[in-house]
């Protein structure tokens, strides 16, 4: 039997927070990881400022975990620089106050000027959402056309 | 000859505040509203709580607004509650701090269960990016096997 523990502080074995070193992520955050040799993951607990109206979890912030989730998988690749430039979410199921959310992504594919990557969203054993991203690699020419 | 005005606490005349019925929403916002005869739009500025670790507009914030932008014009058709089910976002140029993005969303189709909307999302005249989701009219059984 697997027991959830949802006190809304409680932060499972082996996860750290990470040091945001974005504004947005420290606004909508803190954001957690734990990495060993066989999984990277990252998560966060559902609190108030979290939810919609109906008190389930928001899809925005859903969304906002998936881009820093993804988009981690994308810096492990070792790339650099990347801007996302599409991103599909298809909501599974609601998350709900006190939910441990956990998000596990990878880079299927990744060409010249292009990766695809995609992730699972997970509240214990339930999928509750998956995402799938296209990152590019800024080139010099798009840079400058800023 | 357009003048825009980037201070970071100007406010575009015609705009209110919207109250956040969602904590979620307060916690990001302040989001803004215009209604008139000829539109319906929503606006936000981009502060430094809104950016990414490069400094321009984190892609989760501008997905998030998207999410408040489309959710508004399922809200118009009157159907009552619904819940994002697809959410699929283009992003076409960054957004910087102190830009002014305006977001415009219609439903383009209504059926028995789902909404589709479409939105466009602006800074001036410039696309910043395009979003399409999909919204489901919870059945009595889906509620009940939440």
């Amino acid at each position: 039997m697997t027991t959830v523990n949802t006190n809304i502080n409680f932060v499972p074995d082996g996860y750290k927070p990470i040091v945001h070193s974005a504004p947005y992520g420290a606004l909508i955050g803190p954001v957690y990881e734990r990495v060993d040799e066989e999984d990277s993951v990252r998560a966060f607990r559902v609190k108030k400022q979290h939810t919609n109206s109906l008190g389930y979890l928001h899809g925005g912030m859903l969304m906002s975990f998936a881009d820093i989730v993804l988009a981690q998988a994308v810096i492990r690749t070792g790339r650099g620089l990347t801007a996302t430039v599409r991103m599909v979410t298809e909501f599974m199921a609601p998350g709900r106050l006190g939910d441990w959310v956990e998000g596990r992504a990878s880079v299927s594919k990744s060409t010249g000027t292009l990766l695809f990557a995609e992730g699972q969203f997970q509240v214990g054993a339930s999928l509750i959402m998956i995402a799938s991203g296209v990152f590019v690699v800024p080139s010099d020419r798009n840079i400058k056309s800023e």
